[in-house]
């Protein structure tokens, strides 16, 4: 069998999980990794692909069957994303909630354009989270739905704490608040803000000399980020930030509690995920829709689609009859 | 708009939960019951639908939208299923695990003859269950699924029980093994059999003046029911057993535990159920999937369907502009 050829654009920490998902799944090979940086300064892990610029990646255009699309959703995706799905099939993880059904409308003509697919938002918030928020309230048609993150590193809250004056370096977790998610679980169905399902507790590294009452202080009443949150603010060495800080864990959970029946039967359905590595996660999740977006452009479909769109058998690598007869 | 005309094809507890899911979904409304007993003795909740001799099913070709099945996997549907499905589109939750692939083939041809699509082994699991081994393995290559029922009545050992010499009446309760759980859980991945994730809780009304002791024995030492398992059996009244066993609560929960990346980074995907009724909720996935049946009817598609070939985006009532700016 022919194998999925995959191009990576972007080598950042999701672009490099991409790479190591790819090796996990043996349907796949990697054939080129495209940076915007000089391509002879990056070194990738697999052998066998290239590393080019990603102005040239026109060149590769009858060798790569599906491109994962690793820029940021800020700057990189909104321009990128609809150029590149021109000419490939592609997988993004857009992630600027508000910002989906406009990306989703430039992506879809652009891909209808090329006759390509690209598949939009995936990962786990958005992707399996919402697909999740979908089947519960789907099969529950009366109740409530909760999401809780964490515990995890925020990017932007981290990097929203490096920002403040003293501060020589710093991680922040968002944390679910434990009697929310018990409250949510009980099925009571109760109203609740983000606030109040999440707390944030930062590590920070002072600079030397550093008024340590200033910078918690600073981070606590930080509008947005921090002030309408419990915050906890605990001081650290550089070294600590190494030894016990260094990784991406991250997860949370899609809690929908409802009702059925005329005897009020209550049912919470619950899905979790409790993450290692935020980045290799997400490439995980891409790798698997990666093959879903093969099989669709080979079906011959073109355009915009979610994770909302693809059936699940074109998600494994396993037959049909395989998947009904031994995970049915 | 139209609403999606509903048939229900068996009037017990799932049939039950089924008209009472469909008065929760106003794109829905219950055109008739079928039933194999003599209609005049039948009693439903919803006025504006009629009950109606199964033999005379004919008759309602043009009415019917999507007829859901809801009778027994051992006997009922093998050949209920392919009959119907040459007139009609339908949804069941056949759950004989090992004959979903002969079952598959016998609706697939029948529904393809009519024109007509057939959803089979739709409910929790197979279903949702079934779904979230899918999709969990898919995204973790590597790792190993678990499925823990319970804690929830189990209908064939309830019977089982009540088969006992000096048994009166009785229920069963399938029991996950904390410790087992927690083991998964933690990554470990350990090696479980059924048995050793599962314990057996059996709540038993004697017959007045009946040798207890016999029927603990005849109990836990039952073949293939119980001798394997670890099992409790508690005596009580039948007043308690109406009192604190009347309902048929059940879940369970699927874990993927994997790796990812060349460090070892672990990751626990968790899908948990708790549920108060176990046919109301059976029921309530079962009448998301007539949606989807119907939509996939309109479209033109024929055949059997499963869980996995079902785009999530065809359950709900929602479109996917809505569901893309408020779901994912």
């Amino acid at each position: 069998m022919d194998k999925i050829r995959i191009g990576i654009v972007g080598y950042g920490n999701i672009g490099k999980g991409v790479e190591l998902a790819v090796a996990r799944n043996d349907d796949m090979e990697l054939k080129a990794v495209f940076t915007r940086r000089s391509p002879a300064d990056i070194s990738i892990a697999t052998e066998t692909a290239a590393v080019m610029h990603i102005d040239d990646m026109a060149a590769m255009k009858e060798d790569i069957d599906v491109m994962v699309l690793c820029g940021g959703s800020a700057t990189d995706l909104p321009v990128m994303g609809p150029e590149i799905v021109e000419n490939f099939n592609t997988i993004d993880s857009f992630d600027t909630h508000a910002r989906i059904p406009e990306y989703f409308e430039n992506v879809d003509k652009a891909a209808k354009d090329g006759g390509k697919v690209g598949i939009i938002s995936v990962g786990w918030d958005p992707g399996m989270f919402s697909l999740n928020r979908l089947y519960a309230e789907s099969i529950l048609a009366q109740g409530s739905t909760y999401t809780f993150w964490g515990k995890g590193v925020s990017q932007g809250h981290s990097d929203a704490i490096r920002r403040v004056e003293g501060v020589k370096n710093g991680i922040q977790y968002t944390v679910p608040v434990e009697k929310a998610v018990e409250r949510v679980r009980s099925g009571e169905e109760p109203q609740l803000t983000t606030r109040e399902k999440h707390l944030r507790e930062c590590y920070v590294v002072p600079e030397d000399g550093a008024d340590l009452k200033a910078i918690e202080q600073a981070i606590k009443t930080m509008p947005n980020y921090f002030d309408d949150y419990e915050t906890t603010v605990t001081f650290i060495t550089e070294e600590e930030l190494k030894e016990n800080h260094g990784k991406m864990p991250h997860g949370g959970f899609v809690i929908r509690s409802g009702e059925t029946g005329t005897e009020g039967s209550k049912h919470i359905i619950e899905y979790s995920l409790k993450l290692d590595s935020n980045p290799e996660f997400t490439a995980s999740v891409l790798v698997c829709y990666a093959r879903a977006a093969y099989r669709l452009s080979k079906n011959g479909e073109t355009g915009a689609k979610t994770v909302f769109d693809i059936p699940p058998v074109l998600l494994s690598k396993k037959t049909p009859e395989q998947l009904r007869a031994e995970l049915l």
